[in-house]
């Protein structure tokens, strides 16, 4: 019988065996800056939680569960992680936190504590049956769950390799449950590494059914010791074979020993099908570990180093030559709950047996081909193996007994981790690689309990999924619904132009022409008025040439002759006269009005050109390459060239409150500022802004109007704007954080749009 | 007082002058080829007569009316005319064709000439009446109906340049009537130029109620004399004033002496509103010009020669200092209808005055700084008047004593017009500009009576109507239907893959690679399975690499090496066998199953691979730009060293029925061959390339499917296909004009897909 050790030794390429898809589950209570838990309910804005798949409940109302989707890549995770993490943080209330640790925060008296206001009836009635069981204060540990699957691919390579089990999804669950027995025997090696719960509140042993004694002094993990909690011993449950184990946890639920299957709580349980029975056909497709601490040293509750850790102990259960039986499984329970109460700072009993592990997992990684990484990983722990004092538990003693205290060395935590989370309260640490708008769309998903799949990253390409109803977006706002012809006619500024001329809205008159012979005959048609000329294809370029007042023809002949250096296209148009406007339109309604200025800075009397710009970047709305919602202003040629203009150089103090601008043109990409003006504008402009998307046929459209006077009703007879443009795929960021006014969050919009079932 | 010429005169840029919107209706019958009118109906095809913006019927069932939009070029009006024309002859039956002049073809007893079959019980009246009072036979006549409107904004610059009327209105009524009045005057000139209708059939002068004497000899155009219809003489229309002219006509109507006001039938008539009324409030937009014969050397009626001199002589009219008052009207009818009657070689009674007027319209055009094309059109208009054989009249003799007889003449003519019309079936004459799928769209249109505008001629837009639905259409199938994510979705190969996958369709397994590493640690997917290794952004490129067979690791990691010199990114795909099928997917039906072949000949033991290339290039089907159905072979460097890998020079002599590919790739528009296998595949496979498309959101697209077997039908479970590609606006006119099998014309299905209510 060929070992599975010798069977992944003759993998062709071993780096199969490195991949697996993870998930992790957190849970962790909602404290008050007190210390107390928060009694409030689960925020409103998560949405209903009988289908969210990022942000749960657990036990408690107060108990959030958060949730990755499973994906490929550890440092994926994590970031899904640190998103999950980001959007509750700013979700949750001014003076609510998440406790970054396993043991719970100050309990109130046991009936006081919330449980979970769930739907369904059978999801409450199992969470009054464990408040019966185990007590309230118990359900309030938190931790991680660690859900690991081996790639399919690496799986099958493996049953291809040997003949010993015919069937595939024999072999598969075989594998599985050697992973399982042998996790079961060395988890103590992950207590002592991991473990995170030295000391607890005393209000924690504090039961109205029961009083504990405290362990004396600080453990390494009170969760993982006996004072969790677990199931009552008449629960035995076989991992011998997948049979046993489905049979016995059958026979306990009938026996009325657990509630349902769910109540089974092993370190390990084995997963993939919806009732254990299923199993036995469908075979186990991964194994949840559930033995984990929260690591208060990490913002999210587990770190990249410890998942790594825990995958390359995963990959070594399977390696290992010995196939631990039930006696190991029983040993392994009774190690792991002994090294649970060693003191943090001890060296541990099984020191020995832990090196012994070290030193076939790096023999592993070694003959698999593994990176680097992966031996430095292994080679941290055994340093910790070596030095208590670097294990998770060592590091929190110091840290506890810096604050002064447990209580005020986790809210310091939890302070600081929630401060963190606003920091760049406009970006998604983990995404700050895709584009601001779709950061803010996924912030709002995840919110909203809408499932994401990220199909292109580099092209911002996402599945967005609500029950059975799926949507894709592009860019954030590129949907389906919006027609295909619509951003097609937006596109094509002279088609545009033709169609809202043509349905009553008023453009600027004007045509397009090819050669300069027949852009002059055309100038009958513009004398006495103002003319604005310039290339087709370009906006702010060069080649335009403005005559407010009108053009004499040789002038005319020139701009025509220096417009079509630029372009084999030139366009003439009348000059309108007016601040120009960005109307949001979205699904019919006019979401957002913006006013754009110039890049500028006001002056004091005091401070240079220079220093006033340093100053206005210091804007934690400014940041640079479009990952902020206002850019850094420049100090390049074009701004120096401008400052010549109004006869200034970086280096001159301009008196207080004389604006000087930096740019002539008012893009917020080349630092200007935005004014968010929504509520001035009269509702005639909304109203015109939003029969011209019908007309276009879209339901997300930029809209830019000229009006000279905002105030004064429009109508459709005398028409008090000029359209200039209509964007498809328009900015969301600029509108969500103003330089001035309130700010227009558009993305939650575009959600509603998608999924008028699920956002309200 | 100013005159108008002085106000011309003044403009700053004269070429505004120049400007104007033309219309034009052509009248014409339907013919047999024994020279008898069609007794059919009006071909179906054409749809509902009520709305049909460009193919009506006049007076009888078989007198065709074609109708050009309103546009701003007499070269834009006649491709109108021409594109009109081609779609109608293509459409009538077999052995119609259309007369091309303006005395009837032999007509039948008149009780047998059929009456417009009319919706409208009104316009049936109408004919009704207008048999009864003037006799069928006169109703047969045809002409071409010129609609003339200078460009508004020069009446605008003329209205601001004066102060003698201060009402707008009032001064571009005043412009209009003058240039009717002084029209009438002078039209004998265009009589004794355009006059074409020197000899009729004697059947047309038997009426059941007269028999009239027809003219002796040869005349310059009865229709224009007083044998063409006219109304009778009581009535009397003044153009003195506005006023008069509006209570004439109301008067005549009243007093029933004209069943409408439409029943006037003068030279000229005052147009823009519904009723004359309307033209005292409005004013008069623009003047219909009746008095035109068909040009039978024109294929459709009227050249742009014969309209650019119109154009000029209704500038003229305007510029003239004459304003010609009732008595110079009076004066005018009579001098056309004596020159109507003169013989057409003769010299004209009014050669004096004619040279008189063609010199001041060579003033004219001097003075306003007129082209020399303009020049040119007037002085072929004076050698006319010097030489009346070069009349159209004139040259219309010799060509009827060429052919024996005016019958003969007139059918041999129609038989070549309509046999140009097919020529190239496939495209319209005066679009060949536009891709060929648009040509086509146009023409389903027309045909259809969908109102079209060319919004971006050379980007393919166009804007559709039909009564009050409005659709716009860019590249023949971009359309209001598709979602708009739909084509972002088919742009990304990654993302349509993972998306078909998702959804349980089977695409080629495989992943995308940005690092050589990267790829190579994915070996262990592909081992032992044939695959494709090729950069992500080419399909028929270099970079390429196909082991059917399955790979070594060393020879993948060359493919992988060799791929990555051409892209940035990597795709790595399994390698499917079979023959690869165009599914055209048109709004959730398979409207077309296309198969590709390479560029090939056959050998027959005799010619040379150059002579079969030759040969085979000859097919009409074949041309060159995509401006065909199918592209022309060509003989470059690729195609001979195709060649050599099959052992052959351009000068070789294949074996009968031997195949020769000149290319590897199978697309059309590098000379393949196209079949059409619409009607063999089995139905499974295009229920699963419709449901594909529902997937992505598309209502037009093309589906790439491998199928090793296509009659052993599909199951989700055991898919016999395996889809390669969806592409958004794939081609269709190669699925309409094909090598083998038969052609499906898929715009049609486009029109239908847009308005179901107007294509059945």
């Amino acid at each position: 019988m060929k070992t599975l050790k010798e069977n992944i030794k003759e993998l062709e390429i071993p780096a199969a065996f490195y991949k697996a898809v993870y998930g992790v589950e957190k849970e962790g209570l909602r404290v008050l800056s007190n210390g107390e838990l928060a009694l409030t309910d689960h925020p409103k804005q998560f949405g209903n939680r009988s289908f969210h798949p990022y942000i749960q409940t657990d036990f408690s109302e107060s108990q959030l569960e958060l949730i990755t989707p499973p994906v490929n890549s550890i440092h994926e995770t994590h970031r899904w992680l640190s998103a999950i993490h980001e959007v509750t943080l700013r979700t949750m209330a001014d003076d609510e936190y998440i406790w970054p640790m396993s043991m719970p925060v100050v309990l109130p008296k046991e009936n006081d504590i919330p449980i979970a206001k769930l739907d369904k009836i059978e999801d409450v009635n199992y969470r009054n049956h464990l408040a019966e069981k185990y007590g309230k204060n118990k359900q309030m540990l938190s931790g991680v769950h660690y859900n690991f699957e081996f790639d399919k691919h690496f799986i099958d390579e493996l049953y291809h390799n040997q003949t010993d089990i015919a069937d595939p999804i024999q072999f598969k669950s075989a594998v599985y449950l050697k992973l399982a027995k042998n996790f079961l025997r060395y988890r103590w090696l992950l207590t002592y590494l991991l473990g995170a719960a030295p000391v607890a509140d005393s209000s924690f042993f504090k039961s109205e059914r029961y009083e504990e004694t405290p362990p004396k002094g600080y453990v390494r993990s009170i969760r993982s010791s006996h004072y969790g909690y677990a199931n009552t011993d008449d629960v035995t449950i076989s991992f011998e074979t997948l049979t046993d184990y489905v049979e016995n946890l059958e026979e306990a639920v009938n026996e009325g020993k657990l509630f349902e299957e769910r109540e089974f709580y092993s370190g390990v349980r084995l997963r993939g099908t919806k009732t254990a029975r299923e199993l036995l056909t469908k075979g186990i497709a991964y194994v949840e570990l559930r033995i984990f601490d929260l690591n208060p040293f990490d913002a999210y509750g587990i770190s990249e180093q410890d998942m790594q850790f825990i995958h390359l102990f995963c990959m070594f259960m399977v390696w290992k030559d010995k196939a631990s039986d039930m006696n190991d499984v029983a040993l392994g329970k009774k190690m792991s709950d002994f090294v649970a109460l060693e003191h943090p700072y001890e060296k541990t009993e099984f020191q020995e047996e832990g090196l012994t592990l070290i030193e076939e997992m790096l023999e592993m990684i070694q003959l698999t081909n593994g990176s680097e990484a992966a031996l430095e990983c292994v080679r941290q722990a055994k340093k910790q193996l070596l030095d208590p004092k670097l294990t998770l538990a060592g590091q929190m003693i110091k840290g506890i007994e810096e604050a002064g205290s447990y209580l005020t060395f986790g809210l310091e935590l939890a302070h600081n981790y929630k401060q963190a989370a606003f920091e760049k309260f406009y970006a998604l640490k983990g995404f700050t690689n895709m584009e601001m708008s779709t950061q803010l769309l996924i912030s709002d998903a995840i919110q909203k309990g809408i499932k994401i799949d990220i199909l292109d990253e580099t092209e911002q390409f996402l599945k967005l999924s609500y029950k059975k109803h799926t949507e894709y977006v592009k860019n954030a706002n590129m949907t389906s619904k919006d027609q295909y012809i619509a951003p097609l006619i937006m596109e094509n500024k002279t088609v545009t132009k033709k169609i809202l001329n043509d349905a009553g809205f008023k453009v600027p008159q004007g045509e397009e022409y090819h050669t300069e012979e027949e852009a002059n005959a055309g100038f009958w048609q513009y004398a006495h008025k103002g003319i604005v000329v310039k290339p087709k294809s370009t906006n702010y370029g060069v080649g335009i040439s403005i005559f407010k007042e009108g053009a004499r023809f040789e002038d005319y002949q020139s701009a025509i002759k220096f417009a079509f250096k630029e372009d084999t296209t030139v366009l003439v148009e009348e000059f309108i006269e007016g601040t120009e406007y960005r109307f949001f339109v979205l699904n019919d309604e006019v979401a957002a009005i913006l006013l754009r200025i110039p890049a500028n800075v006001i002056g004091d009397g005091q401070h240079t050109v220079r220093e006033l710009v340093a100053e206005k970047n210091k804007d934690v709305l400014r940041g640079t390459d479009h990952r902020a919602p206002l850019e850094k202003i420049q100090l390049n040629e074009i701004e120096q060239l401008m400052l010549k203009g109004q006869g200034y150089t970086t280096e001159s103090i301009p008196d207080a409150d004389v604006r000087v601008y930096l740019r002539e043109n008012s893009n917020v990409s080349t630092g200007g500022d935005s004014i968010d003006v929504t509520d001035i504008i009269d509702d005639s402009y909304k109203k015109a802004a939003v029969e011209m998307t019908k007309v276009i046929g879209a339901k997300v459209c930029g809209v830019d109007l000229i009006i000279p006077d905002y105030q004064k009703p429009s109508t459709p007879e005398n028409p008090g704007y000029t359209v200039i443009e209509a964007n498809f795929n328009p900015a969301m960021h600029m509108h969500a954080f103003v330089s001035e006014g309130q700010g227009r969050p558009l993305t939650i919009g575009i959600l509603k749009m998608l999924f008028p079932e699920a956002v309200q």
